[in-house]
């Protein structure tokens, strides 16, 4: 069987989208966490590493001139300027993440996504939604990271990405995070009985028909 | 909005199929004690009840001639004849349980499934099957309720309907009993998770979105 240089089929791309304050890197991290089968695939980015984040951990840390040189080589699944910093998904690392047979979580905004839809059809894309917009609103200010000015540009940003939800096939509303942690673990484990996951000629033997 | 006559819109339907002896029964009957908002569509048939079953509970147990003029009125979505029986399920049956909001079992055979698939195509169609054909024949001796005859015959039908596997959209292996309904539970609640429960309107209130 020939197999396909780009596609993601020895595991599941689980693409994952939130606004920010929905409690996404939370979910994503107890995920993570729990199931040491599912890899998160580290972005790239060129924004300042905040205090707690480790390179190679959270983000890959680069300069604007290396990212700019990595678009050039079509290196990237999906890139995209955010809040003026360049974030992209490495295509090769995702490839070597489904060789070694993983589940792989994405954790990129809407934009990501949705280029990332073109090249990724068979992906599981998961959308994380606060309870309500004035909840959103609370959690950013209680942040207490970011400037009034930056809440201000999240919370429009905010706005624009909730209107995307139609672009995902799961919608998970984080009111308790139990409950959207349980929910969150439902899709991947349905995820992994599709038939599409299923070898037939394994089947074929366990049960001995032709 | 028009609401379509045969459409199961207003929850999920779930066709839930297996060889006899996978344990089909005991997973179906968990998910309903566990979950209210869920109804088994109790199918019609010929057969005799067995010890221990109830009518309109098991089965509605109907006579051969009752159920033949149900199938010249065009009462079924799908009816069968298995090991000599008449099997089938009632449209009003499911319209009914649908209207009122809940998700819907049908715990049918792989031929009533293939029917089933023609007029409910958003329906989510799980197999369940059981580890090894070894284990099946074991779990259909060990029974003892029928003769050996009908083992033979039930074991002959198991490996026909495991055959008919990728019909379906899930599998789910019963090897354990809390794994395999762990599974089964996370089928059901991330298909309340997909976009197309999802109500838009909902939406653009709750996130003050346009």
């Amino acid at each position: 069987m020939v197999r396909s240089n780009n596609k993601i089929n020895k595991g599941t791309l689980f693409v994952i989208s939130a606004p920010s304050g929905a409690g996404k890197t939370t979910l994503c991290l107890k995920l993570l966490k729990k199931n040491p089968d599912i890899k998160l695939s580290v972005s790239f980015t060129t924004r300042k590493p905040r205090s707690r984040e480790t390179n190679n951990v959270d983000y890959t840390f680069v300069s604007k001139a290396r990212f700019m040189k990595m678009i050039d080589k079509g290196e990237f699944a999906e890139w995209a300027t955010v809040h003026g910093n360049l974030y992209g998904t490495s295509i090769k690392r995702l490839k070597e993440l489904n060789s070694a047979g993983y589940d792989i979580i994405l954790d990129i905004d809407t934009n990501g996504a949705r280029q990332l839809k073109k090249r990724y059809e068979n992906a599981i894309y998961i959308f994380i939604l606060p309870p309500s917009f004035e909840v959103l609103k609370e959690r950013l200010v209680d942040r207490r990271t970011d400037s009034g000015e930056v809440i201000a540009r999240r919370l429009d940003n905010a706005k624009n990405e909730i209107a995307c939800y139609k672009d995902y096939d799961y919608i998970v509303v984080n009111d308790r995070l139990d409950k959207a942690y349980r929910e969150l673990e439902s899709i991947v484990v349905a995820s992994r009985l599709r038939i599409s996951r299923i070898d037939p000629d394994k089947i074929k033997k366990t049960y001995k028909i032709k």
